[in-house]
């Protein structure tokens, strides 16, 4: 066999699905791929720009059999590519993919490529939210209790963290965004600037403005990422905008 | 003068500063541009990839100059980007420059163009620090009063996020870390995972591993970003890892 080689796999954020919001890094890493291993949507979003793949797609809810399989790919000697969509660690397949293969002793150099996630993308959509400190929290309950993300939205509100939030909603918890809105508004004011980005990057991409208060109305679906504005943010000819702290004349 | 072209102003996050770092869409805005305005060392950093343009560049701490020159560069007909380190908004320019736009009812179409973050790229060097809820703080207290800090600390201590720390420490606040990892002892076991990611994307990157206990005595520069695992986080075969809450066998 000749020299020892180790078997490589990139677990590749590849950003909100259209080729200008990949990294070059990103690019390379699936042009150096034989096997693309992701969940199927993703797969789809990018198999234009990489039409002479083996692609490896599993439906929701299989992450950890997607990344055995990525593992698998790896060891068999396929340069490989498990892609997440935003970025590979935030909310991503990186904490899994490395915590299995170390569980398998995989011989395995894992590289993880970082990505532009939605609470970034979503922010350049609708001016400039988070330019200031703030907070990421997922509404999903899936992995996480219920009371835990609410303790967080509770500490993130009271620390006038701006917020980034994550599956706001889906079919099974339609009122989890509602829920959240008043929690932040037990500490924020109900005319607080919010803001919605949708299809961030794909067909259909839209963004609107709004009010917490009317945010905690509104209805989201999986598609969308919510942002909620600190104290001092304002609406700027039609963005939403954080203000850093500068002064100006 | 023919029909009414509105003048293009790009805000453009360059990522850590390495070509790979940046998204596709950021490397078409910079060869679209003539101008390109930013921070000295950033301008040094991305001179090689776009060698054929026009540079305009401020020392630190002329931030206010800095736009203004951009947006006159845009109204004079030149197409021309301002460039930020990591994302455009997070701790970035996008902001200002929506604000000063509007302030001089500049007639400037202003594209946002997102970019990977240090959270973000320091999290792949370091593994998957930030895969569960997170919070990002900046420990500078330029355009944030020192007790909106410490309360925003203790906040996200309170709510077990994962926290990513900016501007850890600098000549004049050399303490400031120190005094950080005290504030999220109060809520935070001594000997929890941390890490520091250090010159990401760039010569001399590097990163280590840590406790909560030792960061408080370890000294960092502004070339650092540092991360402080959540009551979940571990070290997988030398890596930080945040567990997402996937279970498996």
């Amino acid at each position: 066999m000749g020299d020892h080689v180790l078997s490589k796999l990139y677990v590749v954020g590849i950003g909100a699905g259209n080729f200008d919001g990949m990294t070059v890094g990103a690019v390379k890493a699936l042009k150096n791929s034989d096997v693309i291993v992701g969940y199927t949507v993703y797969c789809e979003l990018i198999k234009p720009y990489f039409p002479d793949k083996t692609y490896i797609s599993t439906p929701m809810r299989r992450e950890t059999e997607r990344c055995y399989m990525a593992i698998e790919s790896a060891l068999s000697g396929e340069k490989t590519a498990m892609i997440c969509s935003g970025d590979a660690g935030i909310y991503g397949m990186a904490s899994l993919v490395l915590e299995l293969a170390a569980k398998r002793r995989a011989e395995v150099e894992i590289e993880i490529i970082a990505g532009v996630t939605a609470a970034v993308s979503g922010a350049a959509l609708l001016g400039s939210p988070l330019t200031s400190d703030f907070a990421v929290i997922s509404l999903s309950d899936l992995l996480t209790p219920m009371e835990v993300i609410e303790k967080r939205l509770e500490c993130a509100a009271k620390g006038d963290f701006c917020i980034a939030i994550y599956n706001p909603s889906s079919m099974k918890r339609a009122d989890h965004l509602k829920r959240a809105c008043e929690i932040v508004m037990r500490y924020r004011d109900p005319e607080t600037v919010c803001g919605i980005a949708r299809n961030i990057g794909r067909d259909g991409e839209e963004y609107s403005i709004t009010t917490l208060k009317e945010l905690a109305l509104t209805e989201t679906d999986m598609f969308s990422t919510v942002f909620i504005g600190n104290s001092a943010t304002k609406i700027v000819d039609g963005k939403m905008v954080t203000p850093r702290g500068y002064r100006y004349e």
